[in-house]
Order: structure tokens, then C-alpha cells, then sequence
């Protein structure tokens, strides 16, 4: 039952095959579009089987055109490929935002010999700009005409969603499931306006406001059935994509998608078998997905625009779970919080300041707060019982002077648990997103 | 009926005396303390005659021991004097604080020759860290000691109080009262943990949350009813302090006092008087206090910890006026949105993304959004019905160029409406409050 982690991308589970091309999605050749390079900027991903499909998308009320056809396209049946471009989010398009998703995808099922709702869209880049549609048609046909299982086209694919993200990210791994070998792969993108809250249908689960253009693209060889693709799904982004922030901001382009296409000859998982093999072989493949969304989540932080430090924020011991959520959102988008985080300055003023001013019941003489080592138990507590304690200030600057750590806080009034993974605040992401307004085109959402 | 704003402070109404003094509240002459100069950091103001008074205190949880103490002398009866100190929250310092803060008032009472229960108390700084009583005490002996009517008192009181403040902010009026010149006169403080939500009480009288140390002392001559004088200060703030942000965080020791002595000798303002000449007299004084309370916010936002750019944010066409609420505030503390401001960039992307994450309903092809000149009605659109406007990219950068425009949202969906007044945020904010970890003393709240 053991998962190996292994280099490889969306194109490493059988049958997948994938490509990214340059077609200037942001009109560079006019003379009107960002002068950030030749960077690939439209990808596809095709698998040679069809595909059990799920998702899971913003529930920003303000919804890209992309994601409205994902989810409609996720309701009608078999998926087969996913057309993807950076530079333009196709968002706040109106209707001929819609036409020219629902085009995206009827040319690439074209190119492909598929149907139109088997292909699945996507986009990200500006809000509010007309999809320049001859550069994009040109695309499709390029990528669809070099589609590869080689690792080159996971590469190109990933490359291709970047906007604002230094490199590209991509994982991989593999497990055996009743003798026969399992691979998942993914890829993401994030940098900016990142504090996801997806939920299957786009519509809102939650009764508090959840605030990135994030895209991540999980493909599959393992045989499974579609309704326990989108339970596995939704667990999984629930701990891990919905669980980050960069800047609090939620997007209007969010999307994870996830196809899996059987080629690995494994009984078909169902959550609905009750037998004691079918229960172990949810419960890896859970495990498994957990593993490829955690992994890609924390990318998108450690990768966030001017990002220093990874701080894994931990609050125990509130009221209810809806409580700790909103302790640990409060903690984990406070400006002062993250400014001192940048700092390496073990403030425990701050922490308790969010605290207070948030939606969970706080009690100040009750409230612990330490760091630990990334992933360690063996808390130094700076707070106990709302009491500064006798560690010295020099040990806990060296608790936050690694660019990882974890923050941990209970409120010790009752079982209520929640984590964020979060990034600091720094200089560079100002700067970054201040923008250049003698570059019209490099601004956007 | 008329208004006239004068220079002055709060040692301008009739009675009232201020003194500040320096006694080292950071312990620099301990070497403990951190080297920002020598700047006064403990003030008192004193009335000759006593006054009905009203407070305004925060709603955090994590409440600081004078706002605690305030607000049990508030119920007790008439006011005489107020103490304050700068370099030290005394939050976060559990029973030894509220001892501490008692103690203030007490040695005030003792040196002025009055009640402990006349005097207020308000502290600013850092969080967690006792007062250094001795210094305090000195302090206290000090100020009371060289009380003056001058204006020199008050401008003293306005440079004790201040922390990260790059200046000291007084304001002062008079108007006539039946033949009575009546005069309010008002300091404030401000720069960081900015988003102030107060009540009469500290308790939370809103349904969602609010996130400055801010502080603000009103004084005036005119004759009101304690009751009076406390509504009209809960409207006042409702419309003023409350509706400032910085950086959205919310501070434990938020205060707002008026100390009103009666010495101008007006016929005593009543709310529950019927009479046309009373209630001509209260909308007046209400107005007049609004003035006041409405230019001290904005110089608290102008002064805020590395601001560039003033923004009122108004909200129209919401179905509810706590949807405008929560709307605006989506909208003034998006790092995405108050990043562009700092670049002059007129992106509505960001804006309507940020309405779309809100707990407001917003239609996306409802959403006007445009900008002003401060405080003028005619708006330059960029999204009229959720779709971008011919208006050139080149006209509206020229609209969000200055460092004080309006930015007016529509969401045509109701009449609920709500203003914000917003800072940028800035390389120069992060800059400011990631702190110096070589200096303890100058890390806090």
C-alpha cells in the first residue's frame, strides 16, 4: 500500500498526452500586449480513453465564462480532453465571453474527432478583454497537432497556465492497486488573488465570504467511478487548494479538474462497495489525491507573488470547526500578521489582535500561542493562557527566522479545529501588483 | 447657524486645560527601550468644571485594560480629566495591567484633586508588555504639574498621544447657540491597526466583523445631557471612525471620549426636548460633532503607516444597507485593489472580483463602476451593466492620478448603501511594520 512520489506531470498516467504552444493570446504582435516575453500560452490535454470527469470551481458570485461551461460540460457525461490559455481570464465578458468558451472547446473537440462536451475550458490572465479568438483558434490547432505522451508535453502544458508564477509546477506518483499500477499527475498555477473556495457546482456551501486565479489539472489512469471522483475531489481541495491564502483575494477563474480515464486495468473504485478491499482501494486513492492536491497547494504559496515564508497556521481548541475557520482565516489574511511574519518577528500581539476581531468566541486569558518547527509537534509557546511566557525573545526569532514554520494557537474552549497554509506580505508583492499603467495589458485580475 | 472652523485643539472650549510630557513609557533610558528620539508619550487633559461624557470603544474581544476601565467610569457619573500614554498598549497584560490602569487614574485624581472614577484613561503601543509604572507616575506628576489653557497644552496632548503617526492631528470649531459661542475641539492618533468598529459599550452591536490603534479626545464647552451627549457621539463615530481602514485590522484599545463641560453657557441640549429651537440646537451640535469626528478620520487614514492615496469607497444599489457594508469593505481592504490605487490603476477587474467574494449579492451584469474627483457627483464610468465603457484607459488613470479621488459602485439591485474611507497600500506599509527584531521595544501592537 505504499505511494512512490515520481517525476513525471499530467502526461505521466497512461494514455494522456499533452501540449503547449505560443499564440500570443495577449496581441504581444500588435504592439498592444505585455512585453513579459514569448512564453507558451495556451495548452491542451487530451487522453486517448474517455474519462470519468470532476471539479471543483470559484464561488466568486463574479464567475469567468471558462467555468460556467466546465460546469456544464461535468453534467452531460464522458470527458476526453481540456483546452487551457494564460494572458486573458475570459472573465466579465458577457455573452461573447461565453460564445468564445463554448468555441474553445468545439474547435478542440474538432481537432481531436471528439464531441464538444467532452472537452473541458479554461483561462486566466486578465478580467475583462475580449479573448483575441483568431490568435487562440490558431492555437488549438497547434497544440492538438503536437500532442505528446512524452514528458515535454506535461512541461509545455504547465508552462503555458503560467501568469504570474516564477516557475512551473507539476507532481507525480504512483501506487498499486490490486496488482495493478495507479498514476496520478498534476500540474498548477497561482501567484496572485489567491484564497480559494471551490465548491463542485460554483454555488456556495459556506456561510461565511472565502476570498486566486488558481488552476490545477489532475489527470488519471486509475479506473473509478464518476460520483466517487467528485467525492474524492471535493475531500481533497477541502484540505488542501481551499485551505491556502496568499493575499485573501478569491478569483473569479478558480478551477480544479480531474479525469480519469481507467487505463490502468484496476477495479473501478466506488464508494458505494462496502467490501474490505473496495473500502482500502477509496481510501489509497484518497490518500493518494490528497497527496498530489497538497503538495501542488503548497506550491502556489511558496510560489505567491514576492512570497519569503510558508506558514502553516494552526487553531485548535475553538468553539466549533466554523469558528476555528474564522480564527484562522482572521490570523492568516491580517496584514500586521504577515508584515511581521516577512520581519522574522515572533509578534504575539498581532496573532491575538486577529484573533479577538474575528467571528470565534476568544477569551483572552485562555489563549495559547507557539511555533514549531515545520510539521513538529514540539511547540515553543511565546502565549499561554493569554500570559507572555519566560522563552527568551532571541529563541523565538529563531522559531520564525526559517522561511517555514507552523503557528499554533488554542483558544481551549472547545473542539473546533482549522488550518491555513498562508504566505507573508512583502515589498515585492506590492510592487509586483501596483502594476505598470504604461502597460495597459499587463494589468488585470 | 453657521460653523467656523478655527485653529485649535481641545484646550480651545472654555475650561479646558492639556499638558504633555516626555517620562520615557519605552524605558529608552534603560537601553531596553528603542531609539525613535525623545518624544512626550504621556498627556492629560483636565476640565475646571465637570463634564457629562461618552465613549466609543472597541469591539475586539481582546479588549485592553484602560478601554475596560473607561467603561466602568462612564457608568459612574461626571467627568473631570483624562490620562494617556503612548509607547504601550498595556493590552494583553491581565489583571497587573487593569491594576496599572486604575493606578493612572487614581494618581491623576490625587494630583488634580478629584474622583478616580472622573478621570478617563487611554493607552497606545505596544501590546503585552506591563507599564513601566515608576515612569508613569512620574509622568502623571509631571503633566499635572503644567496644565495650561494655551494652546501649547493641546498641541502637547496631540504629540503624546501619537505612535507611528508621521504628525500630530487637531482640529477645532465653533458655532453659536442661542446667542452662546460653543466650541468642540478634538486630537487623534492613528497610522496602523486600522479598521476601527466601536460601540458605546465595546460590545458588538454588528452582525459580521470589523477589524488601529485608534485614539481620539473631543472637548467642548457645550451644555448636553449625558444621554444626549452619548448618542450624538455613536452617530458621529457611526459615520466617521467606524468607516475608516488601513489595513483592516482592528485594533484591542480603539477609543473615542467627549468630555462636554457646559462653560459656554447654551441652554442644556436635550434629544428628548420637542421644541423647534431644541431640536434646531441638537441637529447643530450634531453636525458640528460630525465635522469634527469626520476630519480627524480622515487625517487618521491621510497618516496612515505608509499612505499614498485617499479613497471614499461608496456603495449604492445594494439590496440592504449591511450588504453595502460588507461589500465596501471587501472592496477598501483588498491587497489586490489597494495596490492598484498605489499604481494609479483604474482596474475594475480587482474591484468587481472583490464584490464577487463579498457576502453581498452582486449580478455581474448589473455593476456599474466609476470613478469621481473627491466629493464631486459626476462620475467617469469604466463598467456600466458589468460591461467595460468607451471611456479611453488614458481618461481614467488621469481620474485615479490624484491622491484623493471617489470610487462609486452601483449594484443596481436595491437601496442599500454604505461608504468606506480607504488608503493604498504601500511598499513603504510593509516596510514600516515588518518591524526591526534587533529592536524588541519597537515590535507591537
Amino acid at each position: 500500500m505504499s505511494i512512490s512520489i515520481i517525476s513525471g506531470s499530467v502526461t505521466s498516467p497512461k494514455g494522456f498526452l499533452g501540449a503547449g504552444v505560443f499564440c500570443d493570446v495577449k496581441r504581444m504582435g500588435t504592439g498592444k500586449g505585455s512585453n513579459k516575453g514569448r512564453k507558451l500560452d495556451l495548452g491542451v490535454i487530451y487522453s486517448k480513453a474517455p474519462c470519468a470527469a470532476a471539479g471543483m470551481f470559484t464561488t466568486n458570485q463574479i464567475c469567468a465564462a471558462p467555468v460556467k461551461v466546465c460546469v456544464d460540460h461535468l453534467k452531460i457525461g464522458k470527458a476526453r480532453a481540456l483546452v487551457v490559455n494564460s494572458g486573458n481570464a475570459n472573465a466579465c465578458t458577457g455573452s461573447k465571453g461565453r460564445e468564445d468558451a463554448e468555441s474553445m472547446c468545439r474547435q478542440t473537440a474538432k481537432c481531436l474527432g471528439i464531441k464538444t462536451s467532452e472537452v473541458f475550458v479554461a483561462s486566466t490572465g486578465r478580467i475583462g478583454l475580449p479573448l483575441p479568438m483568431p490568435n487562440v483558434r490558431q492555437g488549438v490547432e497547434a497544440a492538438c497537432g503536437q500532442l505528446t505522451t512524452e514528458s515535454l508535453g506535461g512541461d509545455q502544458l504547465a508552462e503555458a497556465i503560467m501568469t504570474s508564477d516564477t516557475h512551473p509546477k507539476q507532481y507525480a506518483l504512483e501506487f498499486n492497486l490490486g496488482g495493478k499500477k495507479v498514476t496520478i499527475g498534476g500540474v498548477a498555477k497561482g501567484a496572485g488573488m489567491i484564497q480559494p473556495g471551490m465548491s463542485p457546482t460554483g454555488n456556495r456551501p459556506y456561510s461565511m465570504p472565502l476570498h486566486a486565479t488558481m488552476l490545477s489539472f489532475i489527470t488519471t489512469d486509475a479506473a473509478i467511478s464518476k460520483p466517487t471522483l467528485q467525492r474524492c475531489l471535493t475531500e481533497a481541495v477541502a484540505s488542501t487548494f481551499n485551505r491556502i491564502t496568499v493575499d485573501g483575494d478569491m478569483s473569479t477563474n478558480d478551477t480544479v479538474l480531474i479525469l480519469a480515464n481507467g487505463l490502468a486495468g484496476n477495479q473501478t473504485i466506488r464508494h458505494t462497495a462496502k467490501d474490505a478491499i473496495s473500502k482500502a482501494s477509496l481510501a489509497l486513492f484518497q490518500q493518494a489525491l490528497n497527496l498530489v492536491c497538497f503538495a501542488l497547494a503548497k506550491m502556489l504559496v511558496k510560489d505567491g507573488e514576492g512570497v519569503s515564508r510558508f506558514v502553516t497556521v494552526r487553531v485548535a481548541g475553538a468553539k466549533t470547526n466554523q469558528q476555528a475557520d474564522a480564527a484562522v482565516r482572521s490570523v492568516a489574511n491580517s496584514s500586521l500578521v504577515k508584515t511581521s511574519w516577512l520581519g522574522g518577528d515572533p509578534n504575539w500581539g498581532r496573532i491575538i489582535d486577529a484573533l479577538g476581531y474575528s467571528d470565534a468566541t476568544v477569551e483572552e486569558n485562555k489563549v495559547d500561542i507557539g511555533y514549531s518547527a515545520a510539521g513538529s509537534s514540539k511547540i515553543l509557546y511565546s502565549l499561554k493562557a493569554g500570559k507572555p511566557t519566560r522563552i527568551t525573545f532571541e529563541r523565538l526569532c529563531r522559531a520564525v527566522a526559517d522561511p517555514e514554520f507552523d503557528l499554533h494557537v488554542n483558544l481551549n474552549l472547545g473542539k473546533g479545529k482549522a488550518v491555513m497554509y498562508a504566505s507573508d506580505l512583502t515589498e515585492e508583492y506590492v510592487e509586483f501588483n501596483k502594476g505598470d499603467v504604461t502597460d495597459p495589458a499587463s494589468l488585470g485580475g
